[in-house]
């Protein structure tokens, strides 16, 4: 069998269960081509196309792929099922399904037996994966740890930005500008 | 790749995701040779040997199996795995782990997206597993549905002497006599 | 007493709690009409009409029903009540309620006790509950494992159909082409 | 059918899944016996002796029983399909199990649907399901009422003891001769 | 100190914890009238007016209060407060919050210590804990149990008239008919 | 290093993890400013600014700081960071998020080890926030305290003029009214 | 009515639900004599001595009680009904119970309605409660904030000195160490 | 300020918030050192020595870690707080304390803010947390990545092993086996 999505790989995989986790998962690809990091997206279930699933993580290695996120929801064996078969960190995305919170998806994925480790992130916490990726990645590159680096500077700066502008005119002053705008 | 374990094939297979679990899925074995069901009993962990279980799924119809029990703690997803890769009816057995009392592995059981269904009992529940593998085999052999109507009226007499033993000595003269015994 | 819903029976029988839980439920019966598997479909609160839920139950095999799927909310008894009066394998669909989100029922159909299980699909899994059916007299009968094999590898065939779409087009056109769709 | 334990009802009959119960429901038993209120006891499971559950909860009212105590874990089905079949007000009580901490039994107990109430009482509150009896009957029962408030002066006189000695002793004092005793 | 609203007693008392719960507990109150029983109604706030629900609590039974139902949210301790100064029984309405789904007030009423019962009903079932008021009036009322048993066979008329709706046209004409009315 | 916000220091800072948490957290400032109590608001990440979140507890003391009252989500460690630099009490608001209905941030901030408390209130509970600081001040403020026994009698007052509303004109008037209104 | 363990009162009192919350409540006075501050211990059940728990708190301030910390488990009421009674800050202990692992009891302190705030510490978190009662009497007393100060500073010396000797021999050797001692 | 356990730092840091984590812990370090990774263990509290975690945060990188394992249990700060100071990536892990299964510490390492991920391993995973550590070097270093293809070989084999004793003696022979050794 053979998977025309499996050409040339970049060096992060985003998988998701389904292609309804989308809009939950774009933010991984989102984060990583900000770091200039390249990724390539699929959406394939762990339990409607298992052996497409196989094959996928079983090939990602000697593709390229150094880093795998995969997003599900409700019993959400993605994850678990690719890191069985990659040497890969695979980073695991619970997505709230309507039902339970998404308590069980992430039980699913963070309860991992001993051998095989997903590397979990928040309920719907797509952003995070993406910035793990590149951490992961960031062990062995000099370039994406200071790319890091300079991420977490920007991210302070706007947090003290905010805290500046609160304490210039005080919260109140912000609300009320902030439904304005 | 070939399995030993796979020359002859019972109406049954049970499976766990380690030979740990073994103690707590034994009842369902149990339960099926007191129906005189042929069973097969292995245990292989989704996640330590992926191709095994992708293997033991995908031929378990053909060997003649007609329905799988899967008993897995933790973030489960042998049943679900299994799932993926058989036609036949899987039953899920969640085995109660230390750390979360056995939610997480019922969870990771019975919320499988559409499509692909696992039959969830109780958490360590592997009696009602072996109990309900009959149930199945019984819905095309009247044999085993009589069976079943026939250990449903045992514990049913059962439960009728214990209350009128109670009911004739009083529940402290029963209590008493089961701390002797 | 006669209720009138019990003339002929057809092979899978669904009952719910309420009349309210049938948009919930109705994929069952959709799915196993997929596979011509012959359904019938009534509401019979376990609460509220206990005996013609007992009555129900009890005659179910001797109609012919050979699989009952029993869908309720809240303390949802439904399923582990008609499971105490026959020998068909009955399946629980735990319905969410606007309370707590789906485990009191997930929790009340699936721990069953010892010797009468209940087989537990996802919260508000009806859809899967048919399949199930359709698996557990697939148990006694070819032509619905081979329509089990043939739904699988359309689901599959689905699944690669998106992806190979996805990794075509990239995600971005895949989800702006859905937002117009 | 006829059961033996059905002669001569007292006013509170008290039930429970299984005879492995009693321990822990033991307690409303001796509550009202304290009151010099009438009591019988009983072991049936709704799920394993169906019909004697139903016959049981029929007939109660028209033996002179006037409320019902029924105790399970797990699927706690049991005070539920009581109340189904009687007007008389039915006191559930959780049994705590290993699995699940007693949440499962509480939530199937508690969440009963509009029309049937089940008067539920703490994880193992048998105690106080007796004396929830007790105050049920006091309704229409000066002497019991009476007697209630002579038990709540009691317990309210015990704690100002407690209290008194810890007082004047000190709390160190009092937890060196409790570790004596 | 002295309340207006308790010059006549009838024989129920309802109380919620804030007049923003009568919605939710207002269904207690119409099946009580139901069933011909008084009924008055109020709103004090355990926290708030704590000497207020005190002087309540304690002089209810004398103003000719048989049964006391209280509803309450979140950490609601508003029927343990009362149950702690009434030999009355005390039924607990667990109201649903924004925050928790109604399980931090479901469990902040049914556990309660040894020694003063909660007679708990379904998260926002104040309707039930409107017909488990009148059961245990009842016990001491030969006209109640009755109408109870009229009430029930009502109730159970209207599941098996929609039984054989559905069963005679059909689960997707009934849906249907539903969507037009 | 140097936040503006940092000049002149009122008796209580308010801080919370995002300027998305200010609608959430403003009641904890309109409180305080009722009780003529001085604050300062800001809103500063954990994790995203830590250096800044350091500085702002460590140096809260000898700004003249007394209370903080720290807002969070999520993994809500802002409360508990604060009180690991500062000997000020601090008090956690857990805020809820989409995902776990606010028991995440309940348990991050609740279950602080040994050595380093945090004043824990209920989920999205600014406004008690507000009071529990006003508290902690009364503790060495008469003023202070006198406010607080004069603000419960107007609870007190405000609750027993609607109990007195419903106890007139009935609960059904009175609910027909704020329909209007 | 007039209670006798209401003599002089010292600046925190500590009170709890039982006398079996001795043990798990213990260590709140401790840390507090640490301090020189002054402590009272009692033991009041809100259930079973209702008057006394509103008395207590009703006169606690004028006693010269500053800081109440309040310990109880289950439905736990203790902390909210004094807090209801007094404008002095109340510290919340949930106590763990055997049932449901403390959480009932953390909902149960933890989500007060607005207007009477409990500060909630961990699930058994006692030492915390006597540290924050510190830490509110600190917010008007100098020599209790250098004290806390004094304090934290003790504590961060012997977790470096651990680490340092960890770090010096390796963990192994240290753990050996301990397994000896 | 200087912590003398930062001499020479190896590639993967592994830290806990207390000596008393240790046990738990250690694992971690085992499979690092059996994949030939230095490691160096440590303890500090983020509540206790908060400024000596923010120096260990700031300056891992720089002294040549690439990876950091943090475990933590209760409202485990541990890992999040690392992560804020690092742009390395930080592995958590969730520790089972007495009070609430490990659920508490779960909750507070995974639901991290948009900005600063955490990699979660399951519950009390330390043994996961290790060989994903591995995995994450290894995404820059193929020797890592051939002894994890080996690791996993050598997992399947074991567990292929395992099933073939179970398929040829049976599995009660091999129950029996094992109660001997």
């Amino acid at each position: 069998m053979c998977y025309h999505f499996r050409m040339k790989k970049p060096q992060v995989s985003i998988i998701m269960g389904s292609d309804s986790d989308l809009p939950a998962m774009q933010a991984a690809a989102d984060v990583l081509e900000g770091f200039s990091i390249g990724v390539e997206v699929t959406a394939l279930s762990a339990h409607r196309a298992p052996s497409a699933v196989a094959a996928y993580a079983k090939n990602a290695e000697k593709h390229g792929v150094r880093v795998i996120i995969a997003g599900a929801g409700l019993a959400a064996h993605l994850p678990g099922v690719i890191a069985a078969f990659t040497p890969l960190p695979v980073i695991g995305v619970p997505i709230k399904s309507s039902s339970t919170a998404g308590i069980d998806s992430l039980f699913a994925i963070a309860q991992m037996p001993p051998g095989v480790p997903v590397a979990t992130v928040a309920i719907n916490g797509a952003k995070n994966a993406g910035i793990l990726a590149a951490q992961m990645l960031g062990t062995g590159d000099t370039r994406i740890r200071k790319a890091l680096v300079a991420y977490k500077k920007k991210m302070e700066k706007e947090v003290l930005a905010k805290a500046a502008r609160i304490g210039k005119g005080g919260f109140r002053k912000y609300l009320a500008e902030q439904k304005v705008a």
